[in-house]
């Protein structure tokens, strides 16, 4: 925008040659009807230290305009009434009385259309892609001039690929025909790094797309025409950390903007310290306050102008595009207090907003800790509804891989729900067999075709809001060291692809045996009220077989899950479950449509999971 | 006492003749001045369901006489007032308005005594030891006539040995030279079984010590001696079965006294399903209901005849012997809402009695869910203060033979710890290498004297309240498999033993360097503020070292404890301990009496645990 602005100055009035001075204006615009009347401008240009500044709009009021220790920032507090009507206004800045140049900042009508800022439950699937890596829909914007990476190289796991929204955006009918009702791409704001820019975790611009995946319009596009499609939009955010290449690093307002440290320290990746009663305040203070590698600066979330800053645009994204939900990266570290202040905020705006943090802990317990109401965080409520379950996950490759002893294998999966009365909610967590940062399921089940139906029939009628990464239903492998290898490209997603995997007759026999396996599944979870919300009922495992059931109290069907996790055929004995199947009169298999025979017994294959429907 | 009365009759008055129709009356007498003015009285003998009882005695009220399924049984509700004084009076047994025979019960004065009924707290150090196996003091009780197990034979593990109270009780002096401040028997009550009656946990009789450990009397002596000699007294006591021989399971008042089964039934030994929001109720029923083995009935707590009569035997020997603290035998196996009622009453009536649960559980979670405030266990308070740690043992064991992993080694010791926000006071609870249920700790270590050391050193300076098993200051070891090689008997404790380990003349120089290691450290906690109640503040884990201290706010001493876990010797930089040793001129080896040269670099040899006192 600077650029574009230097270019076209001499066409320019006075007053729009004035507003250039400044450099950046965020949030870009605002909205009318918040909740929260209070916004917090951060104005950025050169040596703007001096100047004061006004406004006179009905229902805006100037608070405040706060100087900063770096001269190129000012912040100015506004206060919206709920009287505001939409429209620009100038904000005039004066130097010495003497007004020098206005600014035009807008207000726009909220949207309350009811098919935005849904939320997101246990009625969905959400399919996790990486838009660098998923369809290149715009050939245009593969390379875009002055950004620092150049390289375009689909045959490097570290390059760009030139996948972007606009190839999301042309498959919808994929993700729908797949059973998936939500998508999550990691961030698509602007990472403007030299290396490894498509991985989108170090934010270098919070108010644009990257150019390379399309615009904040085309963003938004992208959202409605999901909603239009009945698929709703999650994206990914990060509070933590941002990249070295962040215009506001390169120009801090003020030092404490972000954690700084005498010697580079990265933090321990520990999160026992937040939680620890017995933990030294050195060790806390390098969980939270270490950078997480060197070209991610550590912001400093106990810095109010900081606080507004993410908070706002946060809000900002949600209000301008629609989206349904958040997921929040690296999690536990962040500041605990600002993070239940910015959940707080954020709920008040926008109640059915569904929030997942990404918790990559060790413990029940400590994943626990920093969700809302677990009151087991003893005096700090996050506020936080649900988290990306890592305890869960680990539970099912125990028990898909696991040896059966005491607490191991399927012990560990019962033992692990069995905990769930350490949350409020545990239904509100995310589960998953994996993601951008980990090995790939079928890599990790040893390309077995039986544990990845197993492993996907757990997932498609567990507890919680199941989420699928981009290419397990066609079987995608790889291990995650090296890096970036569970990153490969969609096949299909590329003009000239070899052969498309968006269509059956791209994909083998085994690819569509696995698609059509998630595919039955995931359609006929979207209309089975027992596995959309119904209640969990576990039994513990006995025999090496564990079973589960999801009911309703509303008297609809109830399904029934049985995993035989050993490695021979067993026959198991109904009478222990009456409690779940009095009424039952039969069974029907919901992968084969097959009726059983009897429901008094019910022969388990080895290595299998069924999922039967009780009628 | 029936067959006593048997061979007396002839000689006794009428009145007392009719006394012995009464086979039992428990609580066997009770006390005036409890804060509970209620008291249920089970009277036995055969027939009596046809009677009435009536008193006449100031401040006691007869409320109600209940008759049950068992003619031979009748409970009667007195309430006693804080008027009554204490004294014998007669229960008069009427028949059609005729009185058939008076029964003579008494209250006895409380005893408020300041050196009764102390608490067991973090200043102490219990010493774990089964009364069967570790002095005999009386060879005179070793064979009783009329019980039912005759053999008496050193040689075998699984029968009696001939231990005893009075054996105990000539050793106080051993247990005041080895720094423990507190004794705990397995259970001395009456333990009628054919086999294995040494193991104690299958009562046959609540109201009387074992014949072949003592009398009633000798035990309350032991308990009296014990305080005279500044030591304290746990009692172990089984909330959740009894022996198949006890009295009352031979003539069950009602059928629902012990939890029934069409066919016999076992406890899952999973308390999952206690807790976990998703359980099926059969599955609640058969961990809590089951049998815990065939031969120790499983008693119904949720039946109120059996829950008056259990409360009320456990404030009996409190009250009656002064015991400063209960263990519980098998915790989660017990009806939840009775357990918090029981221990509601108890704490009433003994603010400063300590209760220490027998949790052997596979979470903090699962184990924190057991305990008092923790806040996690929705809707239920257990009430109960504390747990034997399982958990926090395991991690000993990692720590001291764990491999050093990301969540292994002296991490799992570390993120355990770290854990203790889920509980409201993890101070409360007792802390241990090993008991009578496991391999001993010099085993599990492979004799490794280091690391032996390194235990003993995490055991006697960590938050908690420690307890050692009977034999491992004297290197005593053994596993746990076959059943009972854990119980050998002390040598020494029996007349004609080839050597004592009571004496130092008696132990190898090995077995005496742990002993005076043990001994060298106990008693310097007993003179330390800092290990007997200060906070405790742990590191991260660096480098293959973990580093906590132990610290209080009055300015004594503080306590710095650094485990070296592997195989090689470190320095240790002091630096990023300024938080707690700003203070610090010098440091000094408790164990050697040392002072270190610098506080700045600390050598730690490997497989070593320093403990250093900050001057």
């Amino acid at each position: 925008m600077k650029k574009l602005c230097v270019i076209f100055l001499v066409l320019l009035s006075a007053n729009t040659w004035a507003q250039s001075k400044l450099d950046h204006v965020d949030p870009l615009f605002w909205f009318t009807g918040m909740k929260n009347p209070k916004l917090q401008l951060l104005v950025h240009g050169k040596n703007i230290k001096g100047y004061t500044a006004k406004l006179d709009y009905p229902g805006v009021k100037l608070v405040e305009v706060h100087q900063v220790e770096n001269p190129n920032y000012l912040f100015i507090d506004l206060e919206i009434s709920a009287a505001a009507k939409a429209g620009k206004f100038p904000i005039s800045f004066m130097e010495n009385g003497k007004k020098k140049f206005d600014y035009s900042y807008e207000l726009k009508n909220r949207d309350a259309s009811p098919s935005r800022i849904q939320g997101v439950t246990n009625k969905d699937l959400i399919y996790l892609l990486m838009p660098d890596r998923f369809a290149n829909g715009d050939p245009s914007n593969d390379k875009v001039k002055g950004l620092a990476e150049q390289t375009l190289n689909r045959d490097s796991m570290y390059y760009r690929h030139g996948g972007d929204i606009q190839g999301v955006m042309n498959h919808l009918d994929y993700f729908k025909d797949l059973g998936v009702t939500t998508l999550w791409m990691t961030p698509e704001v602007e990472n403007d790094m030299p290396k490894a820019s498509y991985h989108g975790y170090a934010v270098t611009d919070h108010y644009q797309i990257d150019p390379r995946y399309g615009t904040n319009a085309l963003f938004k596009a992208y959202v409605e025409k999901a909603h239009a499609n009945g698929l709703k939009i999650i994206k990914d955010i990060v509070h933590n950390h941002i990249g070295t290449g962040h215009w506001i690093f390169k120009d801090l307002p003020m030092k404490d903007w972000v954690n700084q440290w005498p010697v580079y320290t990265q933090s321990s990746y520990r999160d026992e310290p937040v939680m620890d009663p017995h933990a030294a305040e050195g060790d806390r203070k390098k969980m939270l306050d270490g950078w997480f590698v060197p070209t991610m600066p550590d912001l400093n979330e106990r810095n109010p102008y900081v606080q507004n800053y993410l908070t706002q645009n946060h809000i900002w994204w949600i209000e301008y595009a629609g989206i349904d939900g958040l997921r929040l990266d690296t999690y536990p570290y962040n500041e605990p207090a600002y993070m239940a202040d910015w959940a707080t905020k954020l709920k008040a705006e926008f109640p059915h907003l569904s929030i997942f943090g990404e918790t990559l802990v060790n413990s029940v317990a400590s994943q626990a800790y920093f969700t809302q109401g677990n009151t087991v965080s003893r005096g700090l409520d996050t506020q936080l509804p649900g988290v990306t379950d890592n305890m869960l996950k680990n539970t099912f490759y125990e028990a898909l891989n696991g040896k059966s002893g005491w607490t191991d294998g399927i012990f560990r999966l019962y033992t692990v729900l069995s905990q769930d009365f350490l949350y409020q909610d545990a239904n509100r967590n995310a589960i998953f067999l994996d993601n951008h940062d980990m090995s790939r399921f079928y890599s990790l089940i040893k390309e077995d075709i039986n544990k990845y139906k197993s492993g996907i029939a757990l997932l498609l009628t567990m507890r919680g809001v199941p989420q699928l990464y981009y290419g397990t239903e066609i079987l995608m492998k790889n291990f995650s060291d090296p890096d970036g290898l569970v990153r490969s490209d969609f096949p299909g997603g590329w003009a000239g692809d070899k052969m498309s995997k968006f269509t059956a007759a791209g994909r083998t026999p085994q690819e569509n045996e696995a698609f059509n396996y998630v595919s039955k599944l995931a359609h006929f979870r979207q209309q089975s009220p027992a596995l959309q919300s119904g209640k969990l009922i576990q039994y513990v495992p006995e025999d090496g077989i564990y079973v589960y059931f999801r009911t309703t109290d509303a008297g609809t069907k109830s399904v029934m899950v049985i995993l035989n996790a050993e490695d021979k055929a067993k026959t198991l004995k109904t009478a222990r479950f009456a409690g779940q199947m009095k009424n039952t009169t039969s069974l029907s298999n919901v992968i084969s449509g097959e009726k059983l025979k009897t429901n008094t017994e019910i022969a388990v294959p080895a290595q299998t999971t069924l999922v039967l429907e009780l009628n």
